[in-house]
């Protein structure tokens, strides 16, 4: 059923309707394991669960059956399908919560929040009192964002055969950071193998929080939530919840690894290659965290005992460091935490975790290129026609990847400048308001003023929720796409007023050749 | 004796000591100049000056008179030049308040703040009670940033016949944006004319400002400080002080042209170039201002009433989009003005006014190609291969130049946020100790939260204030020359680890042949 077959009759030809509908199907897949969890549980939430899955299946199946994924390896058209999966997706997980009534009908953008806040690993919650939810409803809640972390496109491409070149554009479209890094020739395998490497860190993860005493139920829906880096907890309290130095110890781990580059893994388990390319990226990520966690410690000093004040300041540079988001305890509360270690937490929000890695944010690697830069124009301004070639760790960066992680950094700190302003404007303080900004485009979840890590999403207002949504799905998907995306509706709208001939689409012309982004390296 | 007299016998070439000296004599003649409006004032002071104006004019006249300039064009001299004469004018200038006892000798950091706020054209100001201090004092103030608008380092190349070569590197590390437009082949006939139209046009706004009912020192004070972009006020309520809607729209169109390139207005005055460069700067410019105003009156309408929003939007959009920093009413009472409206502000105080004025800020210029270079990227992800030129209006900004003005944007907002969080770290609420790093490091003045445009920089924490002098310079020199100074220092304190030949200074064997920043147009 998944191939190529163009004997199919009334099959037609787009990859955007067959890749969704896949996208749909593993969620209903999903929604599935979570009505089994429910019934088990015996809490509730069977019937919602198992409606939405059917609901959700019979769309899939439906778009998958009529339609075929082109073999075409296209740019536009991998954006498009990127951005349709999210979009169906993100609607779809939100009638779990519906159909319940944890969210009533009333609230549906509430429920369609929790839905992209869940798919897009954010973590941003508009449940004011989690353990009071079905089990059953917060495992398929946990399981949206390991969905989400991996990606549910790279899911797909492992498992359709008619993928071969074009899958390699979707993949690069979706996954975080400024390259999707083939491990192997074969785009599927490639997939494949970043999947088997997730579920492992999964369980990994659910086994050694079933060693520190928690319940099956806990473990493996906190595994999901760590492992993607995404945040969600199953309890109100998130991690300070159970009071225990060992789970925190435990996802502190994960969530440090999984904000780490996946490719740095593969290579380092399979010992593929002896001196691995990324090495500095790798520095610059534990160095930031361990800096931000040294730098938190110092500015709390005196407020808390030495032993807390440690616990926390790690805690935090790691949750916020890997743009997780996980609470421990207030650090809005002036009382506790000093304004200025509030601060670095806003760092962390923009910078997040490696490429090629589950994390939000800008990614380090762009970090480094910009530090770069903005270096060598010092030195250049005093040695005017210096030839500088820049720098990262063993590899030299070309100038035109430099060049596209400068205009992403540029726009992304826009996005957060703007959607600071309109959250602002909508009703927020300007605290809360801004760093809900910061929050959302970076994925973490939590962010500074009213929306600490113990309070939930309802306190930003909710006229403005809808723009942390755009600002979530910008933030997991990368500016470019989605902002690709937005073109391409303009581009639409207009369409009649620019009328064009077909063949000639304005700046396309000045296309030399197709070629894929993932061809560069080292970045 | 300002000659390049080889003959001198004992006399040395160093052009950094012998431009201070220059630079000092002049502010010593402002304060002699200022010694007099205090005897006709008769309100005091007059000692304190004159005291100041003997020491300054000793010490400058005697670092002139044992020196002589270098006809040598060299950009480390030159910056080291530009850095020298303004710390040495900066702590020249805080003699009067401490003299007069203004500011009390157990608070001389207060004093030197409030004259590197002068010379940088910030106008944040220590003095709680302005209207109680004398006139003579005050007048220096203001004239304090009437000298450092246009800068002295313009105005001493603009006398200094040996500086035929020199003088350009030196007037380029000085004026705020990518480069300084030379009128002329001449750099000291380029210099002299700057002088004359700003001379030109202090005159004419002390005029208005005198037909609108201000006294002649109301009217000269406020003038010095219009066309200098710089904000001082000799009243404690600033503009609002006046309470005459004629003053405001006199300052107000000062403040926009004087926050507008100096190069279009000679050159429209001269009609010497029939299409001229730099109106796509101008038209963003005003549109930056004019939106600001029109987004800061929509997001308080209802608040105020009609006129008073009009009056107060306008009025803070000139002041701001020019970082001037003059005062009307209390924006940071979120009563009358919305948080949101409140960050507009923080982008006004971000981008600034155009290259080529006394305005500072990142320049409007930065933002157009930060701008530009960011929609040529998202168009790049989509077609791989484009060839793109980056044009801002007519013309096409090559790509180094392009390139020289993102590091320096990436560095001027890394600076403002780590400023922010050492100024939060240093006791400041966050609000306040953020926005008024913001406000330092684009001369603005006022800043959000503690610090609106009705209170003191006494409402920033003491040990703060420094940190703030700092990212002041850095704002009013520019990032690159001030870096440069910094890295100067570092590398002569270690020297000795990594001693080196005197020939070969690491980088410096990169440079192909030396060339001069200003050669490169259009920016």
């Amino acid at each position: 059923m998944n191939g190529p077959t163009t004997g199919a009759g009334r099959r037609f030809e787009s990859t955007p309707v067959h890749v969704s509908g896949l996208a749909l199907v593993f969620v209903a897949t999903g929604m599935a394991i979570s009505a089994g969890v429910a019934l088990v549980d015996g809490g509730g939430g069977t019937f919602a669960l198992v409606a939405s899955a059917a609901v959700t299946a019979s769309v899939g199946g439906a778009m998958m059956g009529s339609t075929t994924a082109s073999a075409r390896s296209d740019s536009p058209l991998a954006f498009a399908s990127v951005a349709w999966a999210w979009l169906a997706v993100s609607l779809a997980g939100s009638m779990p919560y519906l159909f319940s009534g944890v969210v009533p009908w009333s609230e549906a953008d509430n429920a369609l929040f929790e839905s992209v806040s869940g798919f897009t690993c954010t973590g941003a919650t508009i449940l004011a009192d989690i353990d009071g939810v079905a089990h059953g409803i917060l495992f398929f809640r946990s399981m949206t964002q390991w969905f989400g972390g991996m990606g549910l496109i790279v899911l797909a491409v492992s498992v359709l055969p008619a993928l071969k070149v074009g899958g390699l554009e979707l993949i690069a479209n979706e996954a975080p950071g400024p390259t999707a890094d083939r491990f192997t020739p074969r785009v599927a395998a490639t997939a494949r193998r970043l999947w088997l490497l997730y579920a492992g860190f999964t369980l990994a993860v659910a086994a050694a929080l079933l060693a520190a005493g928690l319940s099956v139920f806990d473990a493996v829906a906190h595994a999901f939530t760590t492992v993607a880096t995404g945040g969600y907890s199953t309890h109100t309290g998130s991690i300070a919840h159970f009071d225990s130095l060992a789970v925190e110890l435990v996802v502190m781990t994960g969530m440090i690894v999984c904000g780490a580059s996946f490719s740095i893994h593969w290579h380092t388990i399979m010992r593929t290659r002896s001196k691995l390319r990324g090495y500095s990226e790798l520095r610059w990520y534990l160095s930031l965290i361990g800096g931000a966690a040294i730098a938190v410690a110092l500015l709390n000093s005196g407020r808390l005992s030495l032993g807390s004040n440690l616990r926390e300041a790690a805690f935090y540079a790691v949750s916020l460091g890997s743009n997780t988001g996980y609470g421990l305890y207030d650090y809005t509360d002036s009382q506790r935490w000093t304004p200025a270690a509030q601060l670095v937490l806003l760092v962390l929000f923009l910078v997040g975790g490696m490429t090629g890695s589950t994390a939000g944010g800008m990614k380090v690697l762009r970090l480094q290129i910009v530090v770069r830069y903005a270096v060598r124009e010092v030195i250049r301004a005093r040695h005017r026609r210096a030839v500088l070639p820049m720098r990262l760790g063993d590899t030299t960066v070309a100038e035109d990847v430099a060049a596209r992680a400068l205009g992403f950094v540029l726009l992304y700190l826009g996005l957060a400048l703007v959607g600071g302003i309109v959250m602002t404007a909508l009703g927020n303080d300007l605290e809360t308001g801004f760093s809900g900004a910061v929050s959302a485009v970076g994925t973490v979840g939590p962010a500074l003023g009213e929306a600490g890590p113990t309070a939930s999403a309802l306190e930003f207002a909710r006229q403005s929720r809808p723009v942390m949504m755009v600002l979530m799905l910008f933030g997991r998907l990368e500016v470019f796409p989605t902002m690709l995306m937005f073109a391409a509706v303009a581009r639409a709208a207009t369409r009649s007023r620019y009328s064009r001939p077909a063949t000639g689409r304005g700046v396309r012309r000045l296309t030399r050749r197709p070629s894929r982004r993932t061809d560069r390296s080292p970045c």
